[in-house]
């Protein structure tokens, strides 16, 4: 199957960026979307379009429509009512615009399909791709593109980073992008197609499957359109990083919602299902999986190796771990001959000389050390479950300054369980910063594991 | 059977308090103790007592024997070296002390059972209970007696509350009030209980189940010593108040972990499953979900009903509540006639009538009481799922104000779910403070409402 993909650099990473419908109005959705541009800090020039402008819009310089700029413009992004929005369309194809971003609503999802198509029509005609209708549009961490009518004080906008995060929703985008703001990952590209009369699922996945600044891609769906086409280009995404897809409308009741939210046929759960098995996507069950999985694949390297080793300063958390590693199917190895005769030899105040090894609630980054530096070197060990429970005597800033050296240095996959609130907090933040991901409970730990080694078997062609 | 119990009164609402081992040098336990004691503000008097004392201890009249202080004593904490403990526990029986928690660690669980008896055999001998030995003690928020010995700086100290957390780890206990200090709901008692070797899991049980303080017990427990008398009191307890427990060691390897840390007789899973379930204890988990469960059972009623009625202003998240909903067995009803007449007769803008209620990304405060109100009347719906997402630009502190003002009136269980970051978390913090359970993910109020439901019918007599 040949096929051809929207481009969307021009609407990622625009160099000059046209507001149609910006306005000094403050309740107006072009006013919010061109004051997030001002405050997010746009690098390149912003031309305000309004019918009703006298020349100025929010202190810039504006026009009338988009034919008086007569400057190269790579984006429009069109706030308007719909019964206006095919007309400027159609300025924006004479234009020469090279993509546009229609935010407008009262498209197909109400009713009205045949505005909807003239838009479609408009585009082939002039070769000129857009995302949307009803839609929250896109945001570039890079570029500082940033569509979004949802003000800055009301929403977090995340860091630069490698992880795209790509939403058929646009509430669940926002409030995703706003829980993203305060994780320890950074995102490259934020999507959020809408009704999708144009640019739509499959053109985002081709497009962030080759995308250099893309790492990682999470992906919220309700339903895909254009089937056989999706399967095509996931066998490739799968294959070239990690796609964490949450698909809405799992269970009858939710399908039933999903198809009268975004008119989504939301075909069987299981047939979803087997299909995201089967070409290799990362299934997530909720949001917070979506984050624990996008930052241990954002900072972690791949293993298809299962067997976890954990160690604690906490013997519950040691217990729990070991429970929530054996649910989710991995297996805690027994640790090499070598491994038990230099743990005995340099440290008899570890409590046991096995896993989940538990070196005591008095450990001190010393004692960490030699635990991590034992582990590392086990063949009996493919990935580290590493327990830092801050609320003890020995657990501080040393401690964080040595497991991030480890990091830096270790070949194997590494997920720290730290459980805690302000002192706790303020000591893991460091360590994600530094590229380890951090997770609250046991649990979540060892899910994400799962997901990786999961991901990296189907990755190296074995039988998941 | 008849049982006696040790009465845990003492302990935990002590009037004065003898620190046994308190120290001006900052590395010992006894200092961090009577540190904690200061920095929390005991209202009673505090008796630091150490053999080398010169009389001042930490500013305080010091005493080298408790038998010196010559003034009743409530609870005397004990972290002196093991071998000298039994020396001392005599003389607090002596001195009629009423409660003793011995924090010092290096007796059964290294292999030291002959120590531990002699402190058995003592308090038998002056009818004398003790916590511990090898525990962090306890924590009481009203009388602010507080035996840890973990610094305020790195664990945060819960508000005052109803729900009394019980846990057999110290680490999972430190680091679970550390994270219970950031949420909504406040504490009534902390009891980690270590070694067992006089108060036990039966003894914490019977005595927060009698506790007019303590609405909710959540307990984390690695295994059970006394399995009759253990279900005896079960019985009893749940029938007064829900106890959410987490057993650590519920798989094969996790068991072992268990056995190791404390010496429990982990049991089969599945037995210890079938027990929880058939005396109504409510199972979490992992520690997330003892708090998740916590806040719901703290502040809402409970119904036996199973239909959920979902409000959203977000679509993408009503499709996601729906399937976490049904995927906990939880069931999506039909509006009621009137319901629909009320609805599309004041908001023609809501955009299905029908659930999820879908009341737009534009929903003010207005729209939601409107849906809040007729669903509060609707005899199909049996408890509320409400999502507010803070990023739309209608929701803010007046729709704060009135989502307390409806659950302050209402009759049904209702949870919040809100995603988001600084902007929301400020907003949903108001809303756990005027006690209602606000949670991340659909997933987490779906699992809340299920286990309150579940909890109902078992106290209903119904099969569960």
């Amino acid at each position: 199957m040949k096929m051809k993909f929207a481009d969307l650099k021009h609407m990622l990473d625009p160099k000059s960026v046209a507001i149609i419908g910006a306005s000094d109005k403050p309740d107006k959705v072009g006013h919010a979307i061109m004051q997030n541009y001002i405050d997010v800090g746009f690098s390149g020039p912003i031309y305000p379009i309004n019918v009703t402008s006298d020349g100025k819009i929010m202190g810039y310089t504006a026009y009338k429509s988009i034919l008086d700029v007569k400057k190269e413009i790579d984006l429009a992004v069109i706030s308007i009512p719909a019964q206006f929005v095919p007309k400027v369309l159609e300025e924006c194809g004479k234009a020469k615009v090279k993509g546009v971003v229609i935010v407008t609503a009262g498209f197909a999802e109400v009713g009205e399909v045949a505005l909807q198509e003239q838009l479609v029509k408009i585009s082939k005609k002039y070769k000129l791709p857009f995302i949307g209708p009803n839609c929250l549009g896109v945001m570039d961490t890079r570029s500082r593109n940033d569509t979004l009518f949802l003000p800055t004080y009301k929403i977090d906008r995340p860091k630069i980073g490698g992880v795209s995060f790509v939403s058929q929703s646009g509430s669940v985008g926002s409030s995703t992008l706003d829980l993203i703001s305060a994780e320890g990952f950074g995102l490259a590209r934020f999507i959020s197609y809408g009704n999708a009369a144009v640019v739509d699922e499959v053109d985002v996945l081709n497009y962030l499957a080759h995308d250099p600044e893309t790492k990682v891609i999470i992906f919220y769906m309700e339903g895909v359109r254009r089937g056989k086409e999706f399967i095509e280009v996931a066998k490739t995404a799968t294959k070239l990083k990690p796609v964490v897809i949450i698909k809405g409308g799992v269970t009858s009741s939710g399908a039933g919602a999903a198809h009268s939210h975004t008119a989504s046929l939301a075909g069987s759960s299981e047939a979803y299902d087997a299909i995201f098995r089967q070409f290799g996507f990362v299934i997530a069950n909720d949001i917070e999986d979506l984050l624990y999985y996008a930052k241990v694949f954002d900072t972690q390297p791949l293993t298809t190796g299962n067997r976890i080793a954990i160690v604690t300063n906490g013997g519950g958390h040691g217990v729990l771990a070991t429970d929530a590693v054996s649910k989710v199917g991995l297996v805690i190895p027994e640790l090499s001959k070598d491994s038990k005769k230099v743990l005995r030899k340099k440290h008899a105040a570890i409590v046991s000389i096995r896993l989940p090894l538990d070196i005591g609630g008095d450990a001190d980054e010393k004692r960490y050390m030699v635990a991590l530096d034992t582990l590392e070197n086990d063949p009996n060990v493919d990935a580290i479950l590493l327990i830092t429970l801050f609320q003890t005597p020995g657990a501080d800033e040393r401690l964080v300054e040595s497991v991030i050296a480890h990091s830096k240095r270790s070949k194997k996959p590494l997920v720290v369980v730290s459980t805690g609130s302000t002192y706790t907090k303020s000591h893991t933040a460091l360590m994600e910063a530094a590229g380890i991901p951090v997770y609250e409970s046991p649990t979540a730990a060892a899910e994400a594991l799962a997901a990786l080694i999961k991901y990296a078997k189907y990755k190296a062609g074995m039988v998941v």
